[in-house]
């Protein structure tokens, strides 16, 4: 069943809706399992797991796969997920792109579209992205399209805040703070649309794709041009009462030092300024440098142009103690720290993220495990389309 | 039912003690209340409101008041929790003082006893505790001893660290980092003890008998002899992998800027070196007062000492910007505020909190509602006794 709603009585469909979907987690992680192993793994009774076998089999979210023989009894049919037992749309909203996957039941990205260009007003993002997601879906057959669970929107809130401490200028951003896109974007196409921030769907694609088939509570960071987060908490995603839990962004932290700094009204800055693919390009730009693309700022990280160990240095010491908050807060064991470009940049921040967490760590606790995301710049997407995965197939 | 554990399958009995649970809490948000009222508010249907009412009768859990006039048709008969339908021992270990408090299912405190002294080794303690135990549950009857729901146990973690930023100099504490002091209870009393942090145990309190009558979601802080923080999340109190979420107290700030503040190895120091009563005895002590025991200090706020305000200044400035980040992590849209010692310095604490969140409040966002805590220096016993009763009689 959903998580209970507090204050909320709860009846025997939602209790099997519960164990359905802790059955197909169970596979996702598993990969292929006996009825006898879901049943162990589950503690649910034997019936229980063949009769909801069953009615997933009919379904179609899973497939028999081969048998595998148990001791001296009759050999035992495996189980997995088909991966064409059910679709996701994907739509990333960013400042500076708009993103549209399909994905399948395995998290495999089938179709997508994207444009790389300042964001536009609401209502010409909506006609671009409604095509975008008729050419997407274009690649199922009839059959296929009816098991779409949905369309998941990832969009970073307040899209038109915080715009001075990014460097941005365009006031069109402002529009999108009053825009109701999912809305729009679910009556235009008919279709369900799950919204989220994007550090929070992001998040989701790890815990329900990526290291969430191994771990159950995680920090997820993701550096992006600003920088995202996303919480995982006993396998669910922590959303807020606002939909705002993790935003890391907005964290306090004492003014950059670095020349191409922003100059701060106050005593305090906000995190994106300085730990921020866009804090990086400003730094660039500073040192003399075009970085009008995403490509010519994976070049410059991949030629390890001196201002980016600059930039990282500031950035690293405007992380640490807010991420060292964060855990206070938390209580995880481990951060996933993923980022848009790589050319060596998420392994040389995971390295002084590290030796800066040892070094900021209390007595009496220990620093959290640090781990590669699974998506690399694919995150917004796939993060995107598993929305309407989690929220459908996900035990909560 | 309790809140599903990861991979754990839910059944019937589950599903039953869950809603058994809400309709507890129902009746102790409204105080009183019809089976149509309570079906109403927890959506279940009349049968079954109908046969978890004969049960929590049975059990002595609720008992019938007046009548209540509705509309043309029969009168209908009010439920209430029967205050002797259970009991709770709690007990709250500090570094300074060692406090035992027997409550009943509405909160109210029956008996308690107290030693204000520096904590000794666990094996006397543990003498000590027992016979307050004892000395507590004289009060009741056989019978009703029988409805003791268990003993609750709060300490702060790691009793023998960060001794140098609280000014604590006895070694002796770090004899209790390695005692398993709630296990030894339990074996030597042979009631069910449950151990949490004081931090989350007072923040149970607030969730079971306090401000979370009302709210689900709220940051609660108290300011004690260290400062220590629990986390309300959707009714439930967020505990952490290892149990120690909303450390605050550990949050990396800027050192502090009284001539009473420790020297920092670093360039970051702790919270508690900041915000907490002991770094205001120690300012006290630096001005040249005597602040032996807690009524010396609370003498001292309440004849508003200088350097009492000297001190708040220096509590805020670290507090709003460590505060603010535990916001930006849980989007909670309140903080609750209590304190061990009143006298005015809880109403200052928060007026000038008040200020600073705003000021330190990012575009976009808003600064949380400050609430008073409901229980002041009994925050710690009744934190303690609320944990036997949260564990067993609360939806989670």
């Amino acid at each position: 069943m959903d998580k209970p709603k507090p204050g909320r009585g709860q009846n025997s469909v939602q209790l099997r809706r519960y164990n359905e979907r802790l059955l197909l987690q169970t596979l996702r992680r598993l990969g292929e399992a006996s009825k006898a192993d879901l049943a162990r793994k589950t503690k649910l009774t034997n019936t229980a797991v063949g009769s909801i076998i069953n009615a997933l089999d009919e379904a179609r979210l899973i497939e028999y796969g081969g048998r595998r023989m148990e001791g001296r009894g009759q050999p035992s049919t495996l189980i997995r997920l088909n991966p064409k037992g059910a679709f996701g749309v994907g739509v990333r909203i960013d400042r500076e792109s708009i993103e549209t996957a399909l994905i399948d039941f395995d998290g495999a990205i089938l179709a997508r579209r994207q444009h790389n260009r300042a964001l536009p007003p609401p209502d010409e993002a909506l006609h671009l992205v409604c095509a975008d997601i008729e050419a997407v879906l274009a690649v199922l057959s009839p059959g296929e399209r009816k098991r779409l669970a949905g369309v998941g929107l990832a969009q970073p809130y307040n899209l038109g805040a915080w715009l001075t401490q990014l460097g941005l200028t365009d006031p069109a951003f402002q529009a999108w703070d009053k825009a109701e896109f999912a809305h729009d974007l679910s009556k235009a196409t008919g279709l369900a649309v799950f919204g989220e921030n994007d550090g929070n769907a992001a998040a989701i694609a790890e815990l329900f794709y990526g290291c969430g088939r191994e771990f159950d509570d995680f920090l997820y960071l993701f550096l992006g041009p600003v920088i995202g987060c996303g919480i995982a908490l006993e396998g669910d995603c922590l959303r807020g009462v606002s939909g705002n839990a993790g935003d890391i962004a907005v964290m306090p932290v004492l003014p950059g030092s670095l020349p191409s700094s922003p100059r701060s009204a106050g005593k305090w800055d906000l995190l994106l300024s300085r730990a921020s693919l866009n804090a990086l390009s400003r730094h660039l730009r500073h040192a003399g440098e075009s970085v009008e693309t995403h490509a010519a700022l994976a070049r410059l990280v991949g030629a390890g142009h001196p201002a980016v160990n600059e930039w990282l240095d500031d950035c690293i010491d405007a992380l640490a103690p807010a991420l060292q908050s964060a855990l206070c807060m938390l209580d995880v064991p481990r951060v996933i720290i993923d980022a848009d470009i790589d050319n060596g940049l998420i392994d040389a921040l995971m390295r002084k993220l590290a030796l800066a967490l040892a070094d900021i760590t209390p007595e009496a606790r220990h620093p959290p495990q640090l781990l590669r995301g699974s998506f690399g710049a694919d995150a917004g997407a796939i993060g995107a389309a598993s929305l309407p995965m989690f929220f459908s197939f996900s035990p909560r």
